[in-house]
């Protein structure tokens, strides 16, 4: 598969995170000649926070972790979490959830870590049992210490691929008071992507210190702005799983309360780094060739905003019309309308590339399509509905529905 | 564009309704060289009742039948419904409640109606202003009475297309007591088409005597069976608009109450119509190459059953597998669970072709994927899941998603 066309030039320099270790291996157990497994370990004192599908047929692994992570954990004696790339693991019913009690129980007795402590998250084809002697047949190479380091985030991210044309990561850093804290984290993802989430994983470590409860919350709103408010197909996997360690390794004061004065700098970094991670998958999204950001304002609150974007976001007219370059904005209005909100559309006021199109509920008079024309051309296009119904907005990112995505679909398990 | 694969081999043949003309013109508004105006109007005491699209973008002409109809009313005086193809009159503000004024002044003088009593629908590009001078520039083809005959529903159905590669006709008869009663309908559909309703139109007439305020109540209930119950893409119209005339000359005891004994024969023959022409339009979705129904039982009720059955149509990832003939049953999971109802995936059973292919949440260890996959290269593909919580069910008819629709729709407008 080539890489996208939307593609960031290069992969991020991700800083190590003091006190996270990465090992990569290959199980052979569906792709052969590449490595598909992810080893992620802390040492010592370690938070994590865990957020998931929300749907009804989470595959075991999610199901695993749901439990263990439904309001954050601290370990003082390390966490790691193991991923395998090719097979899901989903509905595999009573097999699938001794399948992850298996993994947890040979790494945590060679690894001398509490099953409880070790998580797992799978992607790849929903439906099949797991070859768990395939996977643990390799655990040697995944345990080797020499090969067990802080600076395998990139090997990491190539690792858990699988319709990925591109390995996806990002960082950041923050001033703590007088500390500087790093962020790194990656992910993969790029078709089955749409909220509640998308259908990727994403791993993110920070060496600042913050109490477990608190990293949840914190990892639950920031993905409320990142990976929950991205849309490929607004198909739902059963296996999305993200994870946010920190391991207090930098030395700051511990946020703990969510007024420390700390919060919001360590909040704005994380924020980025989630963001960019998220519109990397869309950028991935399957046979993307143009990336997509809508503005919602003066809804009547977030919620409702964000709701609209996804109806826009997630129309095939809306999503086709981009892809032909068809500045259709009767197209928007319909998705709009469909949300069923109870909008009135005398007040909808539509813009792209900038450019107000609409006014009192109809095409403005002045209307010149000459310069929308020109936008749809380009690889990024903004789209903006402003609602006239009060202070509400969200921010929703997509790509374009092309033949791109009808040839990887059609024939992706066959 | 070529007559779509999945089409009825002939129109049906649609006996005249008594009480009912219809006439057809070409205005030259949009489309040259073809018939895009058809006015229906009945004689003497009709009841009517009609179904519109909820969305909140609904267009002019839909915002005034909404206002009429809102609970069916009988016109002693006769009824006439006008609509023109190739312009939908939909997010056109002032301007486009004052040309639909235009419209029902204009004919109601020529035709000495009540321009209450007079209907609009429309369909076509969203955001354009109607050019009302070059229609009622061609009202005399219109209202030539050589032209006005009970025998044009072929005609018609054939100017009220715009994307559709094939007319859409039904029919069907009852025996009410002593009296045959007869009912035909026409249809337009093609894209843009789902729940709430699909974009489209249709116009059904009975020459049986119905009680205006139970017409209403029936044509609710069968299209919640019918055009409700279908979906091309998600996407839901400004336009939709679905009409019943009952004009009473067949001479049955009026049907007034819930209750009354000739009812269970009328409602039989109006789902048979209804629905005939609903999976007519699923049939010449836009790209479609594969006819998709969906039957789910074990739902909590109707509505949940529904609401999945729905998630499934819905899925580009369903609609592009089976595009592309694969028996991939687990993104059929991924549907349902996406849904979010509650539902527990272990009493989840999944059949396509009539072949159980999964129990106790994970894949039959007896499963064989051959008769499963030889189903898959039939234009017809079945669909059962089974949801273990109740006695809710639903039927659901679709498309595949495959290049074609991409076609369509990345270069339709421009």
């Amino acid at each position: 598969m080539n890489r996208s066309p939307l593609a960031p030039k290069t992969f991020a320099e991700l800083p190590p995170i003091a006190g996270v270790d990465l090992a990569v291996a290959g199980s052979g157990m569906k792709y052969q000649g590449r490595n598909d497994m992810v080893l992620i370990t802390t040492s010592g004192d370690s938070a994590i926070a865990g957020v998931f599908t929300q749907s009804d047929t989470a595959a075991a692994p999610v199901q695993w972790c749901q439990s263990k992570l439904a309001s954050g954990f601290n370990s003082t004696n390390g966490i790691a979490i193991f991923t395998n790339a090719g097979n899901a693991n989903a509905f595999t019913g009573a097999q699938g959830l001794v399948d992850v009690g298996v993994i947890c129980g040979n790494l945590g007795a060679r690894m001398d870590i509490d099953p409880d402590n070790i998580l797992i998250a799978s992607t790849g084809v929903i439906g099949e049992f797991l070859d768990t002697d395939c996977l643990i047949g390799r655990f040697d190479d995944l345990l080797d210490s020499d090969k067990n380091t802080d600076t395998n985030w990139r090997a990491a991210a190539d690792a858990i691929r699988t319709t990925d044309t591109f390995a996806k990561g990002a960082a950041a850093s923050a001033r703590l008071g007088e500390t500087t804290i790093q962020i790194s984290g990656i992910a993969k993802g790029s078709g089955m992507i749409a909220p509640n989430m998308a259908t990727m994983l994403g791993y993110i470590a920070t060496d600042a210190a913050i109490a477990p409860e608190l990293l949840t919350t914190l990892l639950q709103d920031s993905n409320r702005r990142s990976f929950n408010a991205i849309t490929v197909d607004s198909d739902t996997s059963t296996n999305d799983s993200v994870f946010l360690i920190a391991t207090g390794k930098a030395g700051n004061p511990v946020i703990d309360h969510p007024s420390h004065p700390d919060l919001p700098a360590f909040i704005a970094a994380l924020d980025s780094v989630m963001q960019d991670l998220a519109t990397q998958i869309v950028r991935d999204g399957e046979g993307a060739s143009k990336f997509i950001t809508i503005d919602i304002t003066g809804a009547k609150n977030n919620d409702q905003a964000h709701e609209i974007g996804l109806a826009i976001a997630n129309s095939p007219l809306v999503k086709t019309a981009i892809a032909g370059e068809d500045a259709n904005w009767g197209r928007i209005v319909m998705a709009v309308g469909k949300a069923g909100l109870g909008i009135n559309q005398d007040d909808i006021s539509i813009a792209i590339g900038g450019v107000q199109i609409t006014k009192n509920g109809a095409c403005r008079a002045d209307y010149d399509e000459t310069p929308v024309a020109a936008h749809m051309k380009n690889a990024e296009i903004d789209v903006a509905v402003a609602i006239g119904d009060g202070d509400g907005s969200a921010r929703i990112w997509t790509c374009d529905l092309t033949h791109g995505y009808i040839s990887i679909n059609a024939d992706y398990r066959s």
